[in-house]
């Protein structure tokens, strides 16, 4: 069975040396004992919550049985403890029953979550997005209804936007919305793909449902945003009737089966409006960032726990011997470790978790900034980077969370390949992370059709300045200066194809698809080499002689394996679109 | 559920104008129309039998019952329908039971096979290469009882050599063998992983097992081979007593479920020795080039029917619209088609199956050439060409095989990750190609540590002249000469590379294992790329337009987007072993 230590020394060396979270925040109370002591009662809680019941979530899963889907043993009561520690409201306000904490923190509390037991992260995360959603968006009335509930963990959530026929095209969507003569409202339709739809977790279950006011224009536009409860509240705030939304379905996945993935029927179902009518996406896509980043910690969650338990077995199996002989001469044969191809899988492991680890949280703090900075100008750099970053991250961290699973799963040979090891549970479990909150494919058009060009490309701009500006902060140490100078050359290659790219795709806009994917790995590469000079000076800075070679070692790798890899990708992502579309479809 | 057309113009195209197997071959009574033929009703067997078993060996797998495997609903079926049709010992001689067919033709067989049913193929490939093993290596006596019985599918097969502590590492195996008095021995030990260890398929089941007789050298210089049967036969050659070897456990995988992976004891087995005694290794090894090659048609397999399937729903599903506006205004949305990345995946299938089955094919003659080549030059030549190209081509195949199984998942997004639809399974499935029949690190490894040296360097200074002999063929056609000097470059690059990485291994063995891995892919790209300026060549050569627009198309996505990712590579696999090696183990 898999094990896992919770990282929280590096996550708070990240937060409070790399990152300096409480002094960029500058809110009171946030101190970085504060930070340490979250981050340390964070990880306790998922190594003796979370790992016992992960195998169970697989092996058992959820049922659907009479109507109510029936979660693995165990989840209930780790939900329990997770709401009663006040972590699932950890970033609302106070008056919305929250602890006011910020998100970056939330950011660490999902990567623990991720390798503990990833099928789990839904029943947390989701509750959280619908009431930072209705905070946001609800009327006062709605909103004192539902926040509190959902913050405490006494009810949980649901985001109902995907149909039978419509996945990434959200103007597809069919579900109706009418308005009664009471002002209220009822949703008809279906929706699939639904985590959390049912569970036997919470007494009460929050249904966010995209669907389309009678008379709403067509496409997105005529999207409007309903909270509808599974039992709709009585006058004092409890459980009142069944509503009329049910699970007609469990679907059985390649992984994630500790969350119920529930065909939801909404047959004239009691629904309350968020907000404006027709302005129901802009209300769900408040969350949208944010989303996407907890995605993202699915993949780099995943390869945590991979990781861990990669190294853990290169050190105790022993197999074959040195290629420079014997190091291990009186056992029958050395232990894996000594094998350069499995270190480098161990290392490519940490270069993207440790690395990955400190672009998530300073993105999550970009997305605090971006609400909490002190100036507008701050909120909107912020902003900038939020959105800039975000494909960037969903997209990269799950691709090699993934990959990374994959080759820590190979560490194992076929002991990895059988269940009972659990490796391959994380391949699959992981795998959901490329597709869901927008497939892979569709970050990458979101980077380069928008975000890159978005406000004449004003965040690709400032990011541009603030790697540039970290670098030259470090350019003092000579441990790095060469990999400085090689990241500077590989942000102007990646500037270079940015522009090429865009030239291009003014007179054709298939030269971004065909470019995205390869640019976007490019451009995530050199991020992460960002982060790494910032790791290493930040190790360099302390007096921790571990930490310090560890750090070194692995930037080391970084930068003579990774980094090279951004070349190649420029080369293709200018390779031209032609290339992909000159076939006529019938013969692809 | 999948579908699945077995692509028989393709691999007959390849066999007869880009390979011309049947003048390559020279043997009495191969004729293309012959080879056509075995093609075509491979093609049809594989879509009529094993598509439709292959969700059932997935969902239900196989079960130990009472010490007795069964195999999932129809596999016995549709074995009996592949040994009915003489496929089993199709490359056996006719005294042997078999057809006398060339392994070329088994490769065909194996691609479609993996690609309809992979867990089924074991089944077949296990039998033949038992009866092969002992054809080469057994007693006339031995030969004769079981190589007609394997020929003929009334006997299944087993290869036992991995132990619960020994994978890789064949030196550690601890199962024993004594003589008793009368001349036979008897077996004592476990195996594991034993793919077929029991079956209901056959009526009897050949284990052929490495073992240590007592007092042989530790090591691989100590292993014996033995046959030994779960039922002993009697002496008219049928079914005698219960022999001392049964299964005790199933493993539960990932995927592969429709072929039963056995714990095996024998517990004072009788068996019969095969070949010399402390040779077993290199009587086992006769089949290893084939066997990994069946191993890369895993991959292989499993990408064709991914592609298949992955072009079907992006032609079938509507979402979104191009991004040059709307292709079919008429429907609510573009089929999926339309995007250049969905396109990117699909060709990036096509590039990697169509080359590879091209390589594959290939490397299947070069079996061939080298035990039935007219001379013994043109004997040594095809075996070096065999031992070079067999890592290579395991190694790459099942890597990209696993990463194309899952962009081609990733084309139907949710409905990819659900089981119904049958994509995850096959992601699942080809994942064991890159563990078995040897590792893929290990595979990196053979070629750089003993492949390219091998004779001073033989077999790598004619494969470099074949490449350039082909290129130089096709340097009057107008439409490949940029593509070949690409490829030229990309050939002088690995050989330079080579030299480096050999020169620094002189004096530090870890630079092969820290160059392996990244080595063995740009050399198979390079490979891919011979491969693909054959296919052009032929295409051209060709009156079917059709055919030529699409290998042009392929071609071109290959060398715009996947041979540049050779410079990549080669700069990670020149990065040095010091890299890796640094950091202390405790630390990795």
């Amino acid at each position: 069975m898999l094990t896992y230590r919770a990282p929280t020394r590096d996550i708070s060396f990240i937060l409070t040396k790399v990152l300096n979270a409480s002094g960029c925040l500058g809110r009171d109370g946030l101190s970085d004992d504060l930070i340490e002591g979250v981050v340390s009662e964070i990880g306790r809680l998922c190594e003796n919550e979370l790992t016992p019941i992960n195998r169970d979530g697989d092996e058992i899963g959820c049922e659907l049985i009479d109507g109510v889907v029936r979660t693995p043993p165990g989840f209930k009561d780790a939900f329990r403890s997770f709401a009663n520690g006040g972590w699932i409201g950890m970033c609302l306000d106070a008056e919305d029953g929250g602890q006011g904490l910020p998100e970056v923190l939330n950011v660490a509390l999902h990567e623990m979550i991720m390798s503990a037991c990833l099928s789990f992260g839904d029943y947390i995360g989701l509750p959280q997005a619908a009431a930072k959603t209705l905070a946001h968006h609800a009327s006062g009335e709605l909103r004192g209804l539902y926040v509190p509930n959902l913050a405490t963990g006494r009810w949980g959530a649901t985001m109902c936007m995907t149909e039978p026929s419509c996945g990434t095209d959200l103007g597809l969507i069919a579900t109706s919305a009418k308005q009664l003569s009471d002002g209220r409202y009822t949703v008809n339709g279906t929706k699939i793909f639904i985590s959390g739809g049912d569970q036997d977790i919470t007494e009460n279950i929050v249904h966010l449902v995209l669907a389309r006011l009678e008379g709403a224009p067509a496409g997105i536009k005529g999207l409007s945003l309903f909270v509808c409860p599974k039992f709709v509240p009585n006058e004092s705030g409890g459980i009142g009737d069944r509503n009329a939304v049910r699970p007609v379905r469990l679907e059985k996945k390649m992984g994630y089966h500790g969350i119920s993935t529930c065909e939801m029927v909404f047959d004239g179902a009691a629904a309350w409006l968020v907000g404006e009518p027709n302005r129901g996406l802009a209300a769900m896509f408040t969350m949208v960032n944010t989303a996407r980043l907890l995605v993202a910690l699915q993949g780099l969650g995943a390869a945590e726990a991979a990781y861990q338990n990669a190294a853990h077995y290169a050190r105790e199996r022993l197999q074959g011997r040195s290629l420079n002989g014997p190091l291990f001469a009186s056992q029958k044969a050395d232990p894996l470790i000594v094998h350069p191809d499995v270190r480098r899988i161990l290392l490519g492991a940490r270069a993207f978790v440790e690395g990955g680890r400190a672009l998530a949280l300073w993105l999550g703090l970009q997305i605090d900034l971006s609400e909490s900075g002190q100036t507008d100008e701050a909120r909107t750099a912020a902003s900038d980077f939020a959105a800039l970053l975000t494909p960037v991250v969903k997209s990269m961290f799950s691709d090699l969370g993934f990959e990374t699973c994959n080759s820590c799963m190979q560490v194992w040979g076929g002991h990895g390949y059988i269940r009972d090891n659990g490796m391959e549970q994380l391949v699959r479990d992981c795998r959901i992370a490329q597709i869901q909150e927008g497939a892979n494919g569709i970050q990458a058009l979101d980077l380069l059709g928008r975000k890159i060009t978005a406000e004449n490309g004003r965040a690709w701009g400032a990011f541009k300045n603030l790697v540039r500006s970290d670098l030259d902060a470090s350019a003092h140490l000579d441990e790095i200066k060469e990999w400085s100078a090689r990241l500077l050359c590989a942000l102007e290659s990646v500037d270079v194809a940015t522009r090429d790219i865009l030239q291009r795709a003014q007179h054709d806009r298939n030269e971004l698809g065909s470019a995205g994917v390869d640019y976007l790995r490019a451009f995530g590469l050199v991020a992460l080499g960002w982060m790494w000079v910032r790791i290493v000076s930040a190790a360099l800075a302390g007096d921790d002689k571990a930490r310090r070679s560890e750090k070194l070692a692995v930037a080391r790798f970084f930068f003579a394996r990774e980094l090279p890899k951004v070349e190649g990708h420029l080369v293709v992502a200018q390779s031209g679109a032609d290339v992909l579309m000159a076939l006529p479809s019938e013969m692809v």
